[in-house]
């Protein structure tokens, strides 16, 4: 091992960041405006106050402010599980025989079992400091829907949660894990909303998508008095209040002189991708360092490696702006990929600009490829990842892999956005020699992405 | 919040423990020793080496020395996950109003969810070195096979795991985790082994012990060339193992000058109490500080409040030594209380000596008011925790409410030995009020301990 370098560098509270960083203001080139789907303007913070909570439609439109305080509550609550290891991953260099260095900020010790819980104290504190009654959520794994019942459990807000019905009947103890911080968990589609009806009417017997559960949970804050809707992914916001990931990861290397070459996450909205390489992208941008950001997305959802960079509807029940972003469709419902986290269209508008003007690479990796680099790394270095997170660990691994071939003693960094214990169903599939792999087909691709509105941005 | 005392204290790797300490050697009434069921006579390390790897049989009969080196392999493991934190239960406190101060060490960030780990890599590192095939074991709530299954695929040993039946049906998942890891998992009492046929004709429909599933693994290891038993309480080398908890914690509390008043853990057969306590108790039996030490065990299962203080078999089939502990006596099969972790009828002969020199209390508390503890930990602070663990938030929050009364600034201390995301049925059945406890009837436990062996201890 490398001298200087521990097992796991642990910042101490008072290294904890006390700002997020929003990486809008140093893009020359903005995201491209969230439009009013009625009107086709962009969309004003009154607007988008009628969903959300005011500050947070305030952050969500904001392309200036570098830095946005953390507030004092949420940054005492970040220190119940923050700040998270960023783990020197010794045991995977020597069992691949690898002369790169492999790193990986892992965010999975905390009950949500994942980054998820960043955001979503974030904006529960401000739907509490707003007076709301509660909010609503849809939840993919199941892992943002743990998050917000934690935080609403943590400030005495209610909390409706819609859950992927696919994730919803594969994993029966996440929902337990809600109901014990005190949610209601409904799954999706469902027949508590209009749109749900409709869409269980148009595709009966569907297991259900991210954009469908958004639809509802939308539906279901604006028809509520005093509730508010809060969303896990894709929003600028939520990058924003990712960016603690990034901004952690970027003082310990600092602090022990790491130079990461490559910048890993697994990719399905952005919210860990953004958060985690949203400083050095800042770096990046303003010409101060360089560094290669992959992001890894399933082959059964491939928004950023097949989709096309247009304005669509987030919500397949197109009731929220429409948003600039590399996307399949708002019709496009994936396979029952066990990812569920990953299920989702579209793309971070702040990533998909991103990733257009090429300061960022993009790969889809199939879910069996996936499961190896899981398992792998489970009995490697001891920690049963999400299924998510492994899209990140495969590719990490596969650049490991190159630099054995060619000798180069590169620096890679990745996120462990989460921990698989809610996840046992795929595993058990996998140790069963039962899990297969979907890849779209073009003309898939192209029904949904036929629909996509006619607007230009 | 004290200025001084951060949320969490991590150590850091170089001031990780060396060696384990071995608090037998500061006893002066010894444990009684392990005697040979056939002659009654104490048992010999070679004898113990048929069932236990030669080092730690070695380890087993050790009262003399103070401390015994951590060997360099196990060592480097345990930084793959350890040094665990010592929290400060800053907003428990604030919740309960109370002036105590409260501590946990939080045993349960890796993927094993428990203390167990820490044992299970120092037994299978001496399988290794011993060039044995693999090993063979028990577990209740699944926390110890998943820890020895974690260990086995490090070290590339094989792993047969007898899972208790109530566990094994309530925990599919652990199961999952568990072949993950690559070992086999039998629930027990199986059909197997000798001892599992008779036990299933004896009581047919029950849903097992670790008495139980204890003998079927001792019965594999003995009968198969080349792999020995591992088990992960009870036993003196267990508590040795365990002790890396206390001796962290004791560094972290004399670092930060952090006095405990009264420290208190769950006991099932002891692993994580004695660990816990281990060096605290040394400094107890030295004169050079006194503490308070509180066993919490179910009320269901009450060795320690309601068993005897005899030699007794330590496994249902009886092939194991005789141990002198507090006892339910060997054919006492718990109900099914769903903290399968605590379902022995026994105890560490170590804890039982210093609970019967009164060096140490002890408690039993009912399943209900136990989770009442737990859900109200998860939502205070953050964690979902195990139902084991639970039973020492219990007694915490019990004395930091008394504490409320007295105006007394008492310092608490437990053991948060692992968390509950595999506890998920029996979280369910609180949350649907459907949760009944369990206490055993004078005239249940009597007909068991009548057939306590005949032996003076």
């Amino acid at each position: 091992m490398d001298k200087n370098i521990p097992y796991k560098i642990y910042l101490s509270e008072d290294e904890l960041p006390t700002a997020w960083y929003n990486v809008r203001a140093d893009m020359k080139k903005k995201p491209a405006p969230l439009l009013d789907p009625a009107t086709g303007k962009p969309v004003t913070a009154d607007a988008l106050s009628a969903v959300f909570c005011e500050e947070l439609a305030k952050q969500e439109l904001d392309n200036d402010s570098v830095y946005i305080d953390i507030p004092g509550e949420v940054l005492n609550f970040y220190k119940m599980y923050r700040p998270s290891p960023l783990v020197r991953a010794y045991f995977l260099e020597k069992a691949l025989d690898t002369p790169a260095k492999i790193y990986y900020k892992f965010e999975g010790n905390n009950t949500s079992g994942s980054h998820k819980l960043n955001s979503a104290i974030a904006q529960v504190y401000y739907a509490k400091q707003q007076g709301l009654k509660g909010v609503t959520t849809e939840t993919g794994a199941g892992q943002w829907g743990t998050a917000v019942s934690m935080a609403c459990s943590y400030f005495g807000l209610d909390c409706k949660v819609y859950m992927v019905k696919v994730s919803y009947e594969q994993k029966p103890f996440r929902r337990e894990v809600m109901r014990t911080y005190g949610a209601d968990v409904t799954p999706s589609p469902s027949m508590t909303t209009r749109v749900g009806r409709e869409i269980n009417e148009k595709f009966p017997g569907t297991t259900g998508s991210l954009g469908c559960a958004i639809s509802e949970a939308v539906e279901k804050a604006v028809e509520s008095e005093g509730y508010r809707y809060v969303l896990g992914s894709v929003l600028s916001q939520v990058l924003l209040h990712q960016s603690v990931i990034g901004l952690e990861t970027m003082t310990a290397c600092d602090k022990y002189g790491i130079k990461p070459d490559i910048i890993i996450g697994c990719a399905g909205g952005g919210s860990n991708l953004g958060g985690l390489i949203s400083p050095f992208m800042g770096r990046k941008l303003r010409g101060e360092a360089d560094y290669r950001f992959i992001a890894v997305e399933p082959a059964s959802c491939p928004s950023l490696t097949r989709g096309r960079y247009a304005y669509d509807f987030s919500d397949t029940g197109r009731v929220c702006p429409l948003q600039k972003m590399y996307t399949l469709g708002c019709d496009f419902i994936p396979s029952a990929n066990h990812a569920g986290g990953l299920r989702y269209h579209g793309m971070s508008s702040v990533l998909s600009e991103l990733y257009d003007e090429g300061l960022m690479e993009a790969r889809s990796v199939e879910q069996t490829a996936v499961f190896d680099a899981a398992v792998k790394f489970a009995r490697i270095e001891g920690t049963l990842p999400a299924p998510e997170s492994s899209h990140a660990i495969r590719a990490a691994i596969d650049e490991a892999l190159k630099c054995k071939e060619t000798g180069e003693e590169k620096t890679i960094l990745f996120g462990l956005t989460g921990t698989g214990y809610f996840d046992l169903v795929a595993y058990q599939k996998y140790n069963d020699g039962e899990m297969s792999d979907y890849i779209p087909s073009d003309s898939e691709l192209e029904a949904s992405l036929s629909k996509l509105p006619d607007i230009k941005g």
